[in-house]
């Protein structure tokens, strides 16, 4: 048995906790529901009853946990910082103090995504020295950059906040304050707008049909399915939402000539049709300069890169030496 | 006397040529005119000449040269890649070939821009191990990145093209084919596009004053005297580029959170409403994430951030041991 090491995944709706090895296999995984509403006290007393769950059931002992989280942190107080979705009670709560007396193992902090970039680089695609983007599309935009082998944090790791490059500047209005972000234009919430207003203006027969009329399920998913079944306004829709997403990958190959940029998130489920027209836009954005050995990838890890990345940071001792 | 080199700037209409010491002082400085059209021969007749007439002059043997090409170079052969302001004829010319056996020491060649960036970071705003974002904003707008004291390079020295960030998805057609990039909106020639309209509109009274009817005359400079003046619209058009130069700033600033941004070239003489508007901007645009330590100043070389470069460069054997 090689070393084990423990990861939580705080979400919104969910905490996920697994321990795996240093060679990034998992040997299990828990999840239980978030409930912020419980407060920070519920919340961090759930991540730890998960955690002694786990050590219960597989007798084994984390070497150091590391955990995702929605937000911006201090890295090297292991607090949080500010969480957008979450209730301000959450501001600059010291996680690593409350934990680590019960768990009785150091705790490390990072943002969610940028712990997913940290999943993809040390099990996923990334390499040694490697330079490469994450972009993960999901309910937000998140990202990561890593230069040279290693995460880029900037105060309080804020670096890799690629969801928030301004594409339009007179743009739809961002959570953030600013408007044209790219997660106004390529989230899973911007597509499925998209979607919600082609179902509602009858622009959109395949997809209403697939949905059956309820709106909660067009879904980036159901207007792929769409899309491939032949509504031509819905596939317009993911290829807007694309080419805003290839004119962010344009901003990173731009500023840093990476190797590799990867995409992750649930809205790249939507497979080729993505990939392709980002792809297209970087080309198209910025071909005069040389793209060809710019790789642009899917995530090896899917949905894994979150969780997986807080067994890489809890390996790498929260990047606390870099 | 300290160690001597060699630089060599090489523009579309002159080239620039000084010795320096590694202490950033330059000796000497000739400069005579391009005349690119006598071809690479020509041109690089006439700059072996250039470094003669100061070693005659100074009686000192430079130990290496640094020449900042503007295009794209290979570093490691030290030969012109595509060179877009100059003719065909100038791709893949073995700079480095041709010149070393009559100069007799080594000589590295580096984009312009990226020299530029380098001789900010050794003799001007930079220091070691910093994370710095340069823009030369002139005729183009060129760019330089460095992280972590190094400067970035990617494939053919492209990393750091800031002048070619997509700020308007649909705007004007630059010379690199893409649409809407930053050097479209920001540079000299945009700025001096829309003062020349508004002259000719009737829209800027004191602005054709300044001109007296002679539209070379509207210039960046005199568009800056015009605004301060009292030609609101003029006024309106310098902060328009600069709101568009701040949305390529805070691109750089997503992506890294360097610890200082710093704006050089002819432009930048337009201060202070330039400055300002460009860190309002970066405020507006990702003021939600931590920006307050982020540095945003002008270039501390002035016109001699490309010269200081090459001796920088020279100094730092082209970078090849990086």
């Amino acid at each position: 048995m090689s070393e084990v090491y423990g990861s939580i995944d705080l979400g919104g709706t969910y905490i996920k906790c697994a321990f795996g090895d240093a060679e990034g296999q998992l040997l299990h995984t828990e999840t239980t529901p978030t409930d912020s509403h419980t407060g920070p006290e519920g919340v961090l007393g759930r991540m730890a009853a998960l955690v002694r769950m786990i050590e219960a059931e597989t007798d084994l002992k984390p070497l150091a946990l590391g955990i995702g989280i929605p937000g911006l942190v201090n890295l090297r107080e292991g607090s949080t910082r500010f969480l957008p979705n979450f209730p301000t009670q959450w501001r600059d709560v010291p996680v690593r103090e409350i934990l680590v007396p019960s768990l009785e193992c150091p705790v490390y902090l990072l943002n969610d995504v940028r712990t997913a970039t940290l999943g993809e680089l040390t099990f996923g695609h990334g390499s040694d020295n490697c330079t490469m983007a994450f972009f993960s599309i999901g309910t937000g935009i998140g990202g990561g950059v890593v230069v040279d082998g290693k995460l880029r944090l900037g105060s309080l790791g804020a670096a890799g906040e690629l969801g928030h490059y301004t594409i339009l500047p007179d743009g739809p209005l961002c959570g953030c304050g600013n408007r044209g972000c790219l997660e106004t234009l390529a989230s899973g919430p911007a597509l499925c707008a998209a979607g919600v207003r082609l179902v509602r203006s009858g622009l959109a027969p395949i997809l209403h049909e697939i949905a059956g009329g309820d709106l909660t399920l067009v879904t980036p998913r159901t207007m792929a399915e769409a899309a491939a079944g032949g509504d031509k306004r819905v596939e317009e829709e993911i290829l807007r939402a694309a080419h805003f997403l290839g004119i962010g990958v344009a901003n990173v190959v731009t500023t840093l000539y990476p190797d590799l940029v990867v995409l992750g998130g649930g809205v790249v489920q939507i497979g080729d049709l993505l990939l392709k027209t980002v792809r297209e836009t970087v080309e198209e954005r910025i071909g005069m300069f040389p793209v060809d050995e710019i790789e642009i990838k899917l995530s090896r890890l899917g949905n894994n890169a979150g969780i997986l990345g807080g067994i890489a940071l809890a390996m790498k001792r929260g990047l606390l030496d870099d």
